[in-house]
């Protein structure tokens, strides 16, 4: 009796992983599974643990060109599982869906990752290059310890990629729709006015934070950043909460904060906005007796892999498959790519997103195997002929 | 042995006031001792109970005119007791200083008005009217089943007085300052707005509540109520308090509240400002797809009691215990003067309240028999030569 699991099936590969209820930071051996996998796929295997995080690079050969495909096996929580019509972490297939967090977030894409390279070895042989997986456990978290840390490590150690594949859910509502080729930067900034509390019957007596931030904010909030920039939608800010936390209504407080987050585009870096934050709160406070302080985090900058003969080979493959010409977005949130874009080109391509992070989040198997023939077909073409 | 306590000396009655603990709504004895004195010397007393709130009102004599006295023996609490230099409610009395909580206000002021009463009857025999006292257990607190409730009560029943002369710590720093001829009126707004939460990536889905806040605070913070009124300060919004409590980086709130408080003049009225307000609120709504809701409190009108023969009266009596001609004035914040100038015109005078409401409140022993004195003198004037 054969105990080897059929890895040209990625359903049952994708079941197993839905079944370790790996809730960043756990891992609960999602890694194993793929890495057994790998393994049996004659992949070199390496963890590269840090903090409590662990992570997975795999790599299958040493010639070049390298082509690397990325991804997490970390989920989000599972909610309140009493809402689920299918237990979360059940990886129940019924009647041609599976059921379970992380389905189309992303383990469902990772599976057909593995299982397009035991088709592709199995349809075309050995490849004229080499494949590499980086597989995390902190994309969902804080993301210090995952994709970002391996990267610094492998970069360091002298591994490189020519060109990467991020399986993050990149289509709204049907396979085929579209590539993620860039995302927008993201930064968080906390404000913090401090002045000096008294009663509102005598406010000479007083300092209070609330106009100076209210002019701050207005300031912030009136300027339109940019009215969109090729690929990309128009950067916006957003006020995102203000708290006093006075409870009274006869005391003037003595502090008042607020944060915001902007999305921008390619027209923008960190740097820029973070100067331009400063400048405006430096304004602010000429005008007050008191403190106005901005912690300033730029989580990410703004990126786009350029369309070109990379992006056409993906495009050209995903219309093989389900008769679609998938367009090149930069929409939405962040993902890993923000850091994987700094080594080498990257694009991210993979299940249908509508229900990730949801109660029961949950992808048509018919996709999961759509997508590995897509995989399979993208490294096909990728060795056959390499993009410039 | 005679243990009936001297009258005369208000210092005694202080001092039982103050070892009442009568934090609000706690009554603790208070009134009982103030209404055991004022029998003591005459007055037919009754009490006023309204919800949890006892107060007291007492008169001596049924002819024309009254003059009431009013204050109330209800006390703020005294925080931390450990930080007392002498405890809150031991009302020591040393080296010619009396400690405790409610020795300014205005514990001492009662012991002075019934002293005064003790010594006018001594010295000038019957008074060619009636004496009243409306002491209130309610006036650091809600203030709804005090002064307010008292009176409407009394006026329903047709008593009535000529004038009334408020125990409130009127001094800023030294005895004879200050009387307060007027008090602003106070209101105050919960302004609440509720849009639609979605994530920062996509705020096309999502509905802010937060610009259309920064937009109404702003409008209403931007005008000038007016320049100042004859006795009075400027009128002024203070924002106390905004509040999202979005813990997030990456969600829009789906609502956001804001607390203003208006100080104002009598160029307005609480209707006036009322109106204001809602029209505002509905500028604002009219550019956002959600909801603006303003609840609004108007809880005092302003109000003047105008100098003439009764403020007169008392600045000169004022003038000859301490040297000083009091100023007339309407600044600080409210007390239950707002409820009696309905009925009657009234001021008020008492001792000085730097100490009021903080850890070691405190006042001279010199300054209650310098208050007796002059309410005495004002009492005597009052009945000798009657103002208009
Ligand atoms: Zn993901
Ligand atoms: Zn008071």
């Amino acid at each position: 009796m054969n105990t080897e699991p059929d890895l040209s099936n990625p359903l049952t590969l994708a079941q197993r992983l839905i079944r370790c209820p790996s809730v960043t930071p756990a891992d609960a051996g999602a890694l194993d599974v793929v890495q057994q996998a790998l393994e049996s796929l004659g992949f070199t295997c390496r963890r590269l643990p840090f903090g409590e995080i662990d992570n997975l690079y795999a790599r299958r050969g040493t010639a070049s060109p390298c082509f690397m495909f990325a991804g997490h096996t970390d989920v989000v929580p599972s909610g309140n599982d009493a809402k689920w019509t299918h237990p979360p972490f059940a990886a129940e297939a019924i009647d041609g869906v599976l059921w379970g967090r992380g389905a189309a977030d992303m383990k469902g894409a990772i599976a057909a990752m593995v299982a397009s390279v035991q088709r592709l070895l199995t349809e075309q042989g050995e490849p004229a290059g080499s494949i590499a997986f980086l597989i995390t456990g902190d994309e969902e978290g804080m993301a210090i310890n995952g994709t970002k840390a391996a990267l610094e490590q492998l970069a360091a150690e002298g591994e490189t990629f020519n060109h990467c594949l991020v399986g993050e859910p990149s289509n709204p509502t049907i396979m085929g729709e579209t590539i993620k080729s860039g995302r927008r930067g993201s930064l968080n900034c906390q404000i913090s006015i401090t002045g000096r509390q008294g009663h509102v019957a005598y406010p000479e007596r007083a300092e209070n934070p609330i106009p100076p931030l209210l002019t701050l904010l207005g300031r912030l909030t009136a300027r339109v950043l940019d009215d969109g920039a090729e690929n990309f939608q128009r950067s916006n800010l957003e006020v995102t909460s203000i708290d006093v936390g006075n409870p009274t209504t006869n005391v003037i407080p003595g502090h008042a904060g607020a944060r915001f987050n902007i999305r921008f585009n390619i027209a923008h870096t960190g740097d820029e906005l973070r100067r331009w934050i400063e400048a405006e709160a430096a304004l602010v406070a000429l005008t007050f007796d008191g403190e106005v302080a901005c912690d300033i985090h730029v989580t990410g900058e703004a990126f786009l892999t350029p369309a070109g003969e990379f992006t056409t080979l993906l495009q050209d493959a995903i219309e093989a498959e389900t008769g679609r010409r998938a367009a090149l977005t930069t929409g939405g949130g962040t993902s890993d790519a923000r850091f994987i874009h700094k080594y080498g080109p990257v694009a991210e391509f993979g299940l249908v997103g509508a229900s990730m992070h949801q109660i029961d989040e949950c992808v048509p198997v018919a996709d999961i195997e759509t997508l590995t023939r897509i995989y399979t077909r993208i490294l096909a073409a990728y060795f056959a002929d390499t993009p410039a």
